[in-house]
């Protein structure tokens, strides 16, 4: 199978390029004390967090959703839920994973520490909690410091729970362009993160984790006292979001269209739409052509302005560079893997959607 | 099965509510020539189409992908793929799709024409085609006038390809929110397309399909003469997107989520990000709450801002109001059907993602 008998719109990855940015990720942590825990959400697909474990400094899978957990489980036995869970059912699906896997889950309620609690109980089983704390992004977590403090000590009475430290997520800081602005965003944030696990450490609440950053941090965060694991995602497919911030990573995710209509000479229009590409951080671009850009992005089209004199005809394929590569990825049920235009795998989105 | 037993997030629909849509819509085209073709792509839903084509007054179904129409022929038929397919493979779908179904294909270049006469003369089936007409979308389409009786007189002589007239989809004009003006800008568009079919009957090419329209301009749309088939979709479920044109139609799909945090007493986080509700057409609303607003939505979160004494608390459920509805069916494979708390129903969005 090549390139050409993919039927479009469709997921494409440029495999030696995934490679390389796995590997350059790797070998940054391969020397620290800090390590990585790859994000799950940014690709949900196994074969893609597999290749992630291999290369190394990784301490396991970070996940979003108890269903994403359930589909790393399959690659990893240590799984950390970055996010709150706190409804009965979802519990026991943490608590049934926790048989066979070290689960972790981020906590900011009593309501979840209790759900967890009595999931775990029922199973027999031990689930590490997380305090989650708000570094700035203000979405989930208590308040850095004292809060915490209070809620880690609820944590540490309840059974089936084992208290394992904080986690703080700086994702208003992450996608700063400005290298001097972003670092001392991520610096700001990650030292709540910081002097709360030192608070921890003083009132003899355990430390062990101490998680936070993304694929825009994972340089500045990892530098931080005490924060000794980071939740990047994105670094290995990459997006034309995070392709501002000059990082040391190459893009490796396309969504491969056809041309289905040229009505003019400066307008072309591929069969990906945003069903296919999503436009939540912005248009996507197109790859490998600066003289073309997508003017809108509608369902199931992109039209895309192009010199007049191009030869774009129909039938020819082209490829978008989506902004943001969680949610595209999450469109589609498999993502090919391409060595030049060899398919090398056609890979399951498997963790993509919501599992019941 | 009620409301309580559904995982979060998940589409629900109001049933009694899509139900009474339908009957509305169905009521409106049953005294008129005009007929209506639901579009499939708004829902993606059999259970949803098989409601549709009962109500009455429709010819058919309408579908933007050889995906949707390969599941909708399962419901009708009589299928309009009102999109371009280009590609052998696909155009080899369309034509076994037409041994059991009557399948026509919107078509706006001769490679098109070509691709579809190939295939079909191959399975030795008929495909028809409408020439697709750009009405002021600026999106696919050719030119009204002459340059569509061009490329209908080219597919007149093809072996396999049966002309049956033309379409345009005054896309940028259906979403116009002063009324007046909606009806200005439709009227312009769909003179074209009538115009066209003018030109194509004084001609001798067969006009007996003349199709337009959406759920923002089927009252418009149909009373143009010559129109004789609106492709109208959104009006079953609606979004808060068409829920401003002030339509005889009721919101009758919603993402329901769980409160997982409540950290400050003026905000509040549910587990529906825009992985589960797309934000392409702004945030999603909050049902039954005007005093609550999404401020945010992110991957897997919904962050809502929330009077300081609400009594809203971890655990409890939230449902959005989807500012696009068809992208948002994308994002699931399943909706949960309700009369009042009950779950009458799963349904499987059966043509969710990209079949292959």
């Amino acid at each position: 199978m090549t390139i050409s008998d993919i039927p479009t719109p469709a997921l494409i990855v440029d495999l030696p390029a995934m490679e390389r940015n796995i590997r350059r990720m790797s070998d940054y942590f391969a020397s620290r004390t800090c390590k990585l825990r790859p994000h799950f959400k940014a690709h949900k697909t196994p074969e893609i967090a597999r290749r992630q474990i291999a290369a190394g400094s990784c301490t396991g899978l970070t996940c979003a959703t108890i269903g994403e957990a359930e589909v790393a489980a399959t690659v990893s036995n240590d799984i950390l839920i970055a996010n709150e869970i706190v409804d009965r059912e979802k519990c026991r699906r943490a608590a049934a994973l926790a048989r066979d896997a070290v689960v972790t889950v981020a906590v900011d309620s009593v309501r979840g520490l209790e759900q967890l609690s009595e999931a775990a109980t029922e199973a027999g089983v031990t689930i590490g909690v997380l305090v989650d704390i708000n570094v700035g992004q203000n979405r989930c977590g208590v308040a850095p410091g004292e809060e915490a403090v209070v809620l880690a000590t609820r944590a540490l009475g309840m059974p089936g729970l084992k208290l394992r430290g904080v986690m703080g997520y700086e994702g208003h800081a992450v996608g700063i362009h400005n290298r001097a602005e972003r670092e001392a965003a991520v610096r700001r944030s990650m030292s709540l993160l910081s002097s709360t696990a030192k608070m921890f450490a003083a009132a003899g609440l355990p430390t062990d984790l101490v998680s936070g950053g993304g694929t825009g941090s994972y340089d500045i965060s990892s530098e931080v006292e005490r924060i000794n694991e980071i939740q990047a995602g994105s670094y290995a497919l990459m997006d034309t979001d995070y392709g501002c911030l000059n990082m040391p990573f190459e893009q490796a995710l396309f969504v491969m269209g056809t041309v289905i209509s040229r009505p003019v000479p400066e307008r072309c229009v591929i069969d990906a739409g945003h069903k296919a590409c999503t436009k939540d951080h912005g248009n996507p671009s197109v790859k490998g052509m600066k003289d073309a850009t997508v003017v809108a992005l509608n369902d199931e089209h992109a039209i895309i302005e192009i010199p007049p004199t191009s030869t774009i005809k129909v039938g020819d394929r082209l490829a978008l560079v989506p902004s943001h590569i969680d949610p595209t990825m999450n469109l589609h049920d498999v993502v090919y893997a391409l060595d030049g235009d060899n398919v090398i795998g056609v890979w399951p989105v498997a963790a993509r959607g919501y599992r019941r």
